[in-house]
């Protein structure tokens, strides 16, 4: 009922406010035997890390994630590996400065959620957006980075960059730019744009939204029709990240305007012979490349005068300062990953569950 | 863990394939005392019936909705209430011809999911793409008029309507006229331009896609962050309709070209000053309008000749005969409203239960 | 939410009332490709069924299972297989006489729901008990039958059997009797001292209630600590039987009297060497007998005169007529069964999941 | 899937080893408001503490929950207040003696988990019974001390006792009793013959079972009948503690031998004019008591000599050392009442999404 569990089999529970003690998440339903590498983990977190430059805020958080359970060394062995039981992990609130959010306790940022949290809940904790902070998103991060240990042992690989920033969107794309640049760009061309055009808007107080895609390597037959097709839990996964605003699989809104023709994938002996399906048929993948796109928002914190309204509902006007990015993007990029490894970990495990045999050929 | 139940408090389970004995669904959590009249059933289901013009196909299907269970005439009165326990709906199939199928035991169709249903169960029932069908959202839409029922008690509407099909969008946006013609489209000109590229694409033997928007009035405090974010559940709701391969809320993919301070919406002391967030924020309605759009990809079965393998894998081609629609639109309307209806409802109910009142002004 | 489903990968859902126009359960979840015989279902209805003698009462209702969907008899072969949608089942009331229960509109009989279901819902459907009635179990039985199937594929076999009934216990435990006599009994000898009580306290308008146990083998492994364990969810299945008013797994009650060194099983090469643990340790099977036993409570529905209230809380006496068993046994035996079977393949279900292999010995 | 979370609306989700950094519990779905009061919290854990003499061991754990989310101090406001996000309590492990447990790496303990974690998962922490330790409960009683702040609200309370201890059984029951001795005992001269063997036990190296009876106050309307009746759910509860082996309600076993006219509670003006019924009928609570009683075993860990296997399956024997209670009474108790709680409050939130108002008297 509460929203904080994602996943059914590969479960994910995320906890935790911005400038609280510490977030955390807790995994249930991982397999046993897995090696856990805290090396990976850090390697993602750091992926996510504020203050790395480029569209970033400077909070410096070292975002180290400890491991409270679920996890054991074998005798004879080094590393440790995952028991079956939950996996606990925390990530303590270092740089939290919660002080310089006093001004906010009384009035409503635009595009935040401080109202939509006190018409629900009736309380809210302001400081850095408590529970809605984007901070929340490097618990998802942690516990991606355990999911794709499960999946590495399925050959299941995402990889997610960015093709538009700022109104710049990407004329080529060869993935192996991507680390080349502060934005996760395959195309070095908009790369050097897209930076031009944070410079610029940084200047101006203001910021930008782009569209990230993730394409995941993916074996035929996950996907649980009818509610929950694999392109309706990626799209749950997806749209549950703050910043996101639209979700769409293979050819999505452009599917619209094509003919059955022309966006129906033909078949040949060999596979599929094109992919506006972006991998995934009548919710079941079909062994073809995943492909998703994701709308992101620009970061609603602007130092820009911004008309809003108080407590008692007096209009005032309200810059928002404090450490913050230009853009989600790059930092939304592991999180994206990261929310479609854990979807694709469930529907795998999920569908162990179906596929129990039963005397015919599967 | 199988994926044919939709939502956790007003939580429905449909079951059924096209050509079998029946379909239906199962609705557990209907809060007791709602009046159902059978005739809002049957005007709900009428909006999605085949055979009705446009770009529908000729399959006569009554589809007559049955109310097997949770529903009692109390004493006294003359119209049956809900009375709190399940509530099964049944629809038997009449006009099913499944015999004009058995040609496509051994082929797989491109952009069906016979491929995949294979993969993934290792059998599959062929006839009218079994539980893959369209037909399957008949199911949707009687759970869906019950969902209207409820809703209906706490002012919440919702209305969708096409903004474009074969490549032909909207110029101005009058929802009075979407009833004046049979793609449910608020622009008469447009609606017009549809008409003659729905003929102009039957006579080639193909399909077309298109968009629809779809809008609810909603009171402020639905969702539950931050995994089941308000509109993280309704993209799931929303692509989970087969033919749907993007969804986006409010300015959506157009967000991403934006300016923070150009997406941001001000705010007023008599409520937001505008509306790019879709009606959402944090995941938690605002209290504006829920603004959605669908992607609706073509009908994939298409009379033109295609290529694809057969159960032995041999490469071989393909014309898809039978009575099938030009375009999903417009019978996925009602579609697409009920599942934003049975979305809607869910997370009334489970705002419920967190808002258990404790002392706290809520 | 609403409690109308049960298990999580083998997910059954119940709906239907007594006097309504159906009961039926929709099964999701339910692997593929398991060959469905309508003789096993009809078997297992059989024995639930009203009408045999003993113990029962004398409506007669056929109780035929319809299979609606779910199923398809392949290309070559003769029998249906399930195809891994969900499976709904329906049995169509006939011989309800609703008049009958008019007398009770305003009334609360002890022992009954009647009047804790309007405390909760506010209306009820008080024909033959509506949702309370003990025919909602016909739906368990029913999905039961298919559990059974794909149990057989894993070599688990549960049997009930009445241990007490009415005061008499068992005095010997030879389970190649218990299809002799009609109370289900493993003891000869019992089991005519059994019918003599019955027709004892028939005369008196009162009834009997009883013990049964139940047995299943079961291979080591199922149970998902530590909510989840494999005897708190027998006890959840078995607890919520209507009738049922204790549930104990192995030594149980009379754990409570025993030394550690009296009740630990010792373990020998070749197996336990003790059974107190009912087959089940930490809340996982062990491999040994999984051995449970319920209490079940007299009949509610009695014709000697009892005290109660109307719905204007006015005291009144009732005897409750209509066509009652004397005692929940026999026909609770095949609900019992039912129960721990839909338990066992949940379980199994589940456990494939998180066995999915990951490089350790699993 | 994984079973490490308990409740749907009220959920919690409990993680840690025995022997791990720690061990916690997030609870997802407490409403917003309630104020949190550590002191409470403080005492309840206190009551579960080990090292408090009579039955218990001497292991020192302080047992200090941490609050690291979910909580807020409004500005003006002392105490912090829920705030309607995740909860996380966290207890760090002090005085784990991990070493001690070495040499039961290799062996399988008699009455414990040792056997059934290793063939479920194929690895097992061995250290003081790794997740299947009675430690883990502490979380479960953490959580309990929040739901017990909102039952509160609701004046529900809970209150559990031990009836009965190594074959001692109460004869009085006076409430006023229950803190007087170690054994949480209603009746003073039970108690004392209790503690009598106890020590007789002690002597002999050996452990004890007992009987926990719970009452608690409850408002007609909880429970949700079929699968989730009120006396399933807690029979689930409290079946999952590891030591528990048998649940029974109201009459319970004692049932199985009365007539339908001596078990049945007749209704009078006033209320029930008896209670078998044990508070629930047909799975709602009635308005009277809720009364239950479980059977717990004796505490498997003897450290008089046992036969058992190692993990090359060789016959070997064992006599376990360490630091272990002779009963799991009177720590079991408040971990009793915490289940009870967690289910009631659970029930309750749910029984609000139900109860939304739809136009009829509710």
């Amino acid at each position: 009922m509460a929203g904080n569990t994602f996943g059914e089999a590969f479960r994910v529970t995320t906890w935790g406010e911005s400038h609280g003690t510490a977030i955390g998440v807790v995994i249930d339903g991982c397999p046993p035997g897995l090696i856990i590498d805290q090396a990976d983990i850090d390697h993602e977190m750091a992926r996510r890390r504020p203050g790395q430059g480029g569209a970033s805020s400077p909070r410096k958080e070292p975002d180290k994630v400890e491991i409270l359970s679920g996890v054991f060394v074998p005798h004879g062995e080094e590393m440790p590996r995952t028991t079956g039981t939950p996996i606990s992990l925390a990530i303590f609130n270092k740089d939290a400065h919660s002080k310089s959010y006093d001004a906010l306790r009384d009035i409503f940022r635009p595009g935040h959620g401080d109202k939509t949290y006190l018409a629900k809940y009736g309380i809210r904790d302001h400081r850095g957006g408590g529970r809605a902070s984007a901070r929340e998103t490097a618990a998802r991060v942690a516990a991606g980075a355990i999911a794709k240990q499960l999946l590495k042992k399925h050959a299941i690989e995402v990889r997610a960059y960015t093709i538009a920033l700022g109104g710049v969107r990407i004329r080529t794309c060869d993935l192996s730019h991507i680390q080349e640049n502060s934005y996760g760009c395959p195309d070095p061309v908009a790369a050097r744009q897209m930076e031009a055009r944070v410079q610029e808007v940084r200047a101006q107080g203001d910021t930008l939204g782009g569209i990230v895609e993730i394409r995941a390597t993916c074996t035929a037959g996950l996907g649980d029709p009818v509610f929950d097709k694999l392109d309706a839990g990626l799209a749950h996964a997806l749209m549950s990240i703050g910043a996101v605003k639209g979700v769409e699989i293979g050819a999505g809104f452009a599917a619209a305007d094509m003919l059955g023709s022309e966006n129906n994938d033909a078949i040949g002996a060999a596979g599929f012979l094109g992919n506006n399906a972006g991998g995934i048929l009548a919710g079941i993948s079909n062994g073809e490349e995943i492909v998703i796109r994701v709308a992101v928002k620009p970061i609603p914190s602007i130092s820009r005068e911004q008309r809003t309204v108080n407590l008692a509902n007096e209009e005032v006007t309200i810059r928002v300062g404090g450490r913050h990015d230009i853009s989600a993007i790059p930092r939304i990029i592991p999180v994206c990953e990261a929310m479609v490894r854990l979807t694709l970990a469930d529907y795998l495990l999920r569908d162990r569950a179906i596929k129990e045999r039963t005397g015919i050929g599967i």
